[in-house]
């Protein structure tokens, strides 16, 4: 088992290093490149780093459907890539980010005009790559993405709310993070020659995983990853709601609940270890916690209907290890 | 004669009801509709007024090009009208513009990150269209959009920079005004299944009367342009580097062309008179009218190499308006 630990990791970076790779070279492809300083200033982005999960599962979804031609499905992982740092680029903006991994954003360094526009591009490429698939791919793209843009709607109309229902933050959720996760491993499906009943088996994998994926995120944002480089409660210095916080919240009376919103409200890191004792009075960290592991068990469930492969085995492997944040 | 121009004009008034009709549909379609209220936002932008002669165009060069099937064109026609309105959303936001035809911008009512947003989903409802063509025509659209992108770096960098030169002009014009025209030419010729190079004729044609379109723009800006609700030499307030102005700079000496530097540079409507004497002094108004005829005629020209039709003497009755704005 350590030894397939190993094996699976090894397969995952190498997996990272080749998409990385095919980004570099469409970014630096004439084509793209005679774009001149957005090409330049987009490709520096895209190329600092990532974990590259949504290209990763989109070509496992593709081999697990038993896909054979790579190239047929490279263009795909890639737009959805590109598409990704897109929002980030944009979300940056509106978040006012100075940084991300560790650099400069684009806004940051060269005006909200540059960083808007840089954004534009990236969306451009994306459906650039996207528009050479069948019609109805496309429009499982482009469906993503306006719920994408939805989403951030409804969550920038929630920042404070402490009113936020658990259906308004999975409606985010399932809009802004899991539902690109859902929408490319469909699409591969459906490259790879699905029906589209056996590729929405696919979307409800990519779902499910998606949604653990961002309950992870809530906690890490308590912990703070020094990974991405984020300070501790950065989530809830910008008002965001996340589930832990709605948790609390909810089950939180009285003076117990005027003190957390008080918190929420006028929030920095003074107020950290009070704010934390009152989510562990609400069992709100374990109730996350055990949601993380549900979602996960059912991303798992649901690939057990899917042929045994290497890739399925690779898309188990990734819902064991994504609690972690390992990938 | 005056029936013939009566009769045009009448025919152009009826395209853009039929494309004010057809955006409204398909911004109120349920799948649209489903995004709330960025869908909303976005849809009081777009029906907010535009001459459409972007979609206008690409529905002449359709018909000029033998195309029987306006099924077959409309979504193109849409998807430029669309991507063209998130650029201008963007503009509004990288301008600072409070309000366009009259009505309040989304980001000055909404925040910045609101506008963005819209933006992008305006962009993704043009891709979603545009995806349903062939390969060449989304690459078309590709790159057509990520020449607008690199166009508006070129510009954003050239703000009252007085040694930017004709071709700097030209190269960010070509990007971001006639570029689009050129591109929605060349791919509803190619839709309606001209040769490459008969579509090529439509590229250029859009081209031409693209750049004759700007260099309108930037005598309008000089005027004020009430259509709009843009008072006069809002284009000079925003240190944007128009032809008239780049030609007075390249012609000027000494201190001639210290004082339209210097004017330039705290440009406000108490210098507008002495800034127009001085324009006048260097003929670059006549200049400007010139070129506006000359690439008009050019735009004429290649039209006559295509077959008599309808719409092509629509699209020559456009290129004798457009000098004038009546389209």
């Amino acid at each position: 088992m350590a030894q397939d630990v190993e094996g699976q990791f090894a397969l995952l970076e190498s997996m990272k290093t080749s998409i990385d790779f095919q980004l570099e070279q469409f970014l630096l492809n004439p084509k793209q490149a005679a774009s001149g300083e957005v090409a330049r200033l987009a490709k520096d982005v895209v190329l600092a780093g990532g974990k590259r999960l949504r290209p990763i599962l989109i070509l496992l979804a593709y081999q697990a459907s038993m896909g054979k031609d790579m190239e047929e499905i490279l263009p795909l992982a890639l737009a959805f890539e590109l598409i990704h740092t897109a929002t980030l680029v944009h979300d940056d903006i509106n978040d006012q980010a100075d940084t991300r991994r560790g650099r400069t954003t684009i806004h940051a360094g060269h005006g909200i005009a540059k960083g808007i526009i840089a954004g534009d591009w990236l969306f451009v490429q994306g459906f650039g790559l996207g528009g050479r698939y069948d019609e109805h791919i496309v429009n499982i793209m482009a469906h993503c993405c306006a719920e994408i843009a939805a989403a951030e709607y409804r969550q920038l109309n929630k920042v404070l709310d402490i009113s936020t229902t658990p259906e308004d933050y999975f409606s985010i959720v399932k809009g802004k993070t899991a539902g690109p996760f859902a929408a490319g491993c469909q699409a591969a499906g459906l490259v790879a020659g699905l029906s589209s009943e056996q590729a929405d088996k696919l979307f409800d994998f990519g779902m499910q995983l998606g949604i653990a994926y961002q309950l992870v995120d809530d906690l890490l944002d308590l912990r703070g990853d020094e990974r991405m480089g984020k300070p501790r409660g950065a989530d809830v210095y910008e008002g965001k709601m996340t589930l832990p916080i709605i948790h609390a919240l909810t089950l939180s009376h009285g003076e117990v609940r005027t003190r957390l919103a008080e918190i929420l409200e006028r929030f920095d890191d003074s107020y950290f270890d009070e704010f934390m004792a009152l989510l562990h009075q609400s069992q709100s960290i374990e109730y996350v916690e055990i949601l993380i592991k549900t979602h996960l068990e059912r991303a798992r469930e649901i690939l057990t209907t899917f042929e045994e492969s290497q890739a399925r085995q690779t898309m188990l492997f990734i819902t064991e290890v994504v609690a972690n944040r390992d990938v």
